[in-house]
């Protein structure tokens, strides 16, 4: 089989999600797709990369810095909910619920893999909150043991500033993943928050 | 959010096996990879799209033409097996047991989908068929109802030639795919093969 065919499920096999299996049929799929469609699809590759960048204010990926929720007017600039990825952005707009700003972590707490509180967005949100304009921080990183122990990490280390500090409610479900929640549940989640004590 | 990331995830969306919520973390994925693995990766596709071609002998995805298989002097030329894809070829060639030569048949046929005899390889089939060299055909189209009905079809047409025809063993898990059969099942398949009269 040709080298490079093989190089190409070889990288494709380091993709999030894709096995060996999906990623030779990926790439079979790619080398037998009409030309005009492969270079539209690398066309955007190569697009979507130059033109994405974080958000220096929220972090959250956007085409324009500061990004679109940053830089909206209209948006509750009152309340900021902190989330772990820039999907889980995407999840949460898409339940239509919120209309405050956000916070991307671009990780959460993992003692297991020596994340640490330096190595993902914390104190670029405490920075955040020192004009008092801020009143309320929402916390939705994952249900899971990681994003809970960001979310009491967060919420101790908030306690002191006297800003309200909430958790979506349970609605998503226990173990599982914020970007995959569905809208409703998601939706429910957001209105249902609850106040976080540290 | 950005248009080109929202255009990388529909595209994405459409090829096989990625749903619309592994589109967006494979999208995401991509913009936040560092710049040169990018490159790397886009370089690739567009390399192993020029390179990658179908033997003109036996429709088999290769960098080559004819490809690694019609060209090689050591592979038995008095036996062909017939697949669905380039990529069951890949998977019979990982189970070591078969030395001979293949013939991709592009597809199977399904009267549900509309796809008859002229729009797989089957004329190119009887074309190879012709000069008395090939003695025996294994048909290795998948196990299901498709590969079963295109395995019949191609029994019936060869049976007045004389060639021998068989069918690989059940090996396979009826129902399943031989693109993710494991090694062991696919070489007993293939030496466990069995005369098939149409």
């Amino acid at each position: 089989m040709t080298n490079a065919l093989e190089r190409l499920v070889e990288q494709l096999r380091r993709l999030p999600g894709i096995g060996s299996k999906s990623a030779r049929r990926l790439a079979y799929h790619l080398v037998e797709m009409p030309q005009e469609e492969v270079d539209r699809l690398v066309e955007t590759i190569v697009e979507a990369k130059g033109a994405t960048r974080h958000c220096s204010i929220c972090f959250n990926l956007s085409a324009q810095d500061p990004c679109e929720f940053c830089s909206n007017p209209n948006r509750d600039r009152t309340t900021i909910m902190v989330v772990e990825t820039s999907r889980d952005v995407i999840a949460i707009e898409r339940s239509g619920d919120y209309k405050g700003l956000y916070h991307v972590l671009e990780g959460a707490l993992s003692p297991m893999e020596g994340i640490g509180a330096d190595d993902i967005r914390v104190k670029e949100l405490i920075a955040r909150l020192r004009d008092g304009v801020v009143q309320e921080v929402i916390l939705a990183t994952d249900p899971d043991v990681e994003g809970e122990a960001t979310a009491l990490y967060l919420a101790r280390l908030l306690a002191p500033s006297g800003i309200k500090v909430t958790r979506i409610a349970r609605g998503v479900p226990v173990g599982g993943d914020i970007e995959y929640a569905d809208e409703l549940t998601l939706g429910g989640a957001v209105v249902n928050r609850q106040e976080m004590k540290g």
